[in-house]
C-alpha cells in the first residue's frame, strides 16, 4: 500500500481523504502538477513549480508551502514509496469552506494532496509501438493554459477515443488541433519542420513542450510555433506528443491515418532520446 | 454543527471526508443538484430527480440509489437538521479508483455526497431589492447541459462580478447571453414577452427555469425561448433569473445600466408570487 501525503500528514492510502466541503471537490476549485521520476529522482521539478505558481497566481490561489518544503515532500514520497520510475502527482485546492460560488473573502488554508504511481516509462510499450489518435471537437473551457481539475471532457474524450480502439486524443477547437487530453501535440512536416500550436490560453504550456522545443533547437531543428489543422496532421512526416509521464511520445495514426510509414518517426525518437539523456541527467 | 451523509452513513460535518482518489476530487468526474426546503419539505424533487438520471446518462455514471431512497436521505437530513427553509445539495461521483484518465471499465461504487444549508428563500433581501448582474464572457466548456461540478469558471466570474459591485454576473457567449453563474436568465420586452435562452447544449435545462415558464403559461404571459443580446437584455422593461434556490430572482441593473425603473418587476413579482404558492403547495 503507498504511503501518500495530505495536508502534513503521510498516511497510507485507504486513509487519505479530503472535506466534502473542500472547494476542489465541490468547485473543481483546484490545480495541480505531475512531476515524472526517473532513478528516484525528480524531472525538471523547477519547471513544474513555475507553472505551479502561475496556475495559483491565475485563480489567487495560495501557495501552499515553499518551493524547499514542496520539493522535500516530493522526496519523501518517493523514497517511502521506494519509486524509482514514475510519478509524482500534487494538486492544491483552495481549501475547506461551506459551500458558496464566490472564492472566500478571508483566504482559506489551502489543501495540498501529493501521491506517487509506479509506472515505466523509459520502457514505454505505447512510445516503442507508437500511438494511435483518435480526433474530437474540444469542448473544454477556454482557459486551458491553467492546470486546473476540470477534467471531465479530457477524461471522456479519451474514454470515447479508446473505445474507437485509439489511444488518446487530439482535440479540435475551430478547425485546428489544440492539444491532447494531457499532452501537447506536435506533427514534424515533410520539410522537416518542427510544428506545434503556439501558446496562448486554448492550450496548456507543458513543461516537457517547453523541454523539447528545446532539445530540437539544440538539434538545429528548425521550429515553427503555429495551429495546425487535422488535415495537415494526417498527411505530416510524423506525429507525437509531449507530456511529463510520456515525454516525446510518437503517433502512427490519426483517426485511422497512417502518419509517415505508419511507424515511429525517426525525429520524434531523436528528440526523446535527447530530453531523456538531457533531463534524466538534470533530474534532482 | 450539522450532520451531513455520505456513501450511507449520516456523520458531524467535520468528520465527513471523501478519498484524495475520489474523481469527483481528482477529474470533476461528478455531478449534483441542490433542492429547496420550504416548511421542511422539498421543492420538485421529482424534477431533480429526472435531471439528475439526465446528468448521469450522459457521462455513463451509475445511479447512487434509487428515487425513494434519495427522497429518504433528503429527508432524513432535513429532519436531523431542522431545516425549515434552505437547500439540500446532493452530489454523486464516479467514485475511487486510481488516477487515471478514461473512465474505468470496472463500475465503481459511485460517491454519494449530501449536505442541507439552512437559508431564507422566500425572505431573501436580494429579492427584494433586485439583484445587479455584471456581464463576463462565457468561457465554461461547452456541455452547460450536463450539471457537473466544474464549476470553477462560475466561481470566478461571480467573484469578479462581486468586487465590481454586482450580486452576480450573466455569460456572454457570441454576442448572446447564455445564463448566470448557476441560474437562467430572463427578459421581459416591452411589448410583454418572457424571453429566455432556448434550451441546448449551451445551458443547463433549470428545474426552476421550466417551473416559471409553466407559471407564466398558466398567467397566459406570452414567452419566447431563444437567445438574447447584453442590448436587448438593458433595455427590457424587466429581467430576473431562475434558480432552486432564488426561484424567480429580480434583476435590476446590467452591467451599472438600470433596467425598467430600476426596481423589481411586476410581470417578475407576480411569477415569483405564483412559482412559490404552487410548488410549495406541491412540496414533498
Amino acid at each position: 500500500m503507498r504511503t501518500v501525503y495530505v495536508n502534513g500528514a503521510y498516511l497510507p492510502e485507504d486513509q487519505a481523504s479530503v472535506s466534502i466541503f473542500d472547494r476542489g471537490f465541490l468547485f473543481a476549485d483546484s490545480v495541480y502538477e505531475v512531476t515524472a521520476v526517473l532513478d528516484g529522482k525528480l524531472i525538471d521539478f523547477d519547471g513544474h513549480m513555475r507553472r505551479l505558481a502561475r496556475s495559483l497566481g491565475e485563480l489567487s490561489l495560495a501557495q501552499p508551502a515553499d518551493r524547499d518544503e514542496l520539493l522535500a515532500i516530493h522526496r519523501r514520497l518517493v523514497e517511502l514509496n521506494a519509486v524509482d520510475e514514475g510519478l509524482v502527482y500534487m494538486q492544491v485546492t483552495r481549501g475547506v469552506a461551506d459551500r458558496d460560488f464566490p472564492f472566500p473573502k478571508v483566504e482559506l488554508k489551502p489543501t495540498l494532496v501529493m501521491f506517487t504511481q509506479k509506472k515505466p516509462l523509459i520502457e514505454n510499450p505505447i512510445a516503442k509501438r507508437g500511438q494511435k489518435v483518435a480526433l474530437a471537437e474540444d469542448l473544454r473551457w477556454r482557459r486551458g493554459d491553467i492546470k486546473t481539475t476540470q477534467l471531465l471532457y479530457a477524461a471522456w474524450a479519451k474514454t470515447e477515443a479508446k473505445a474507437k480502439g485509439a489511444d488518446d486524443v487530439w482535440l479540435v477547437r475551430d478547425g485546428k488541433i489544440t492539444e491532447g487530453s494531457s499532452n501537447n501535440a506536435f506533427i514534424v512536416t515533410k520539410d522537416a519542420k518542427i510544428v506545434t500550436r503556439n501558446l496562448s490560453n486554448d492550450i496548456l504550456a507543458g513543461i516537457t513542450r517547453h523541454a523539447v522545443l528545446k532539445c530540437a533547437a539544440e538539434l538545429k531543428l528548425d521550429i515553427v510555433e503555429r495551429a495546425f489543422t487535422p488535415e495537415e496532421a494526417k498527411s505530416a512526416a510524423e506525429a507525437f506528443s509531449t507530456s511529463s509521464s510520456a515525454f516525446a511520445n510518437p503517433v502512427v495514426e490519426i483517426d485511422g491515418v497512417a502518419i509517415g510509414n505508419g511507424k515511429p518517426g525517426p525525429v520524434t525518437g531523436r528528440l526523446r532520446e535527447v530530453y531523456i539523456e538531457e533531463y534524466r541527467k538534470a533530474a534532482i
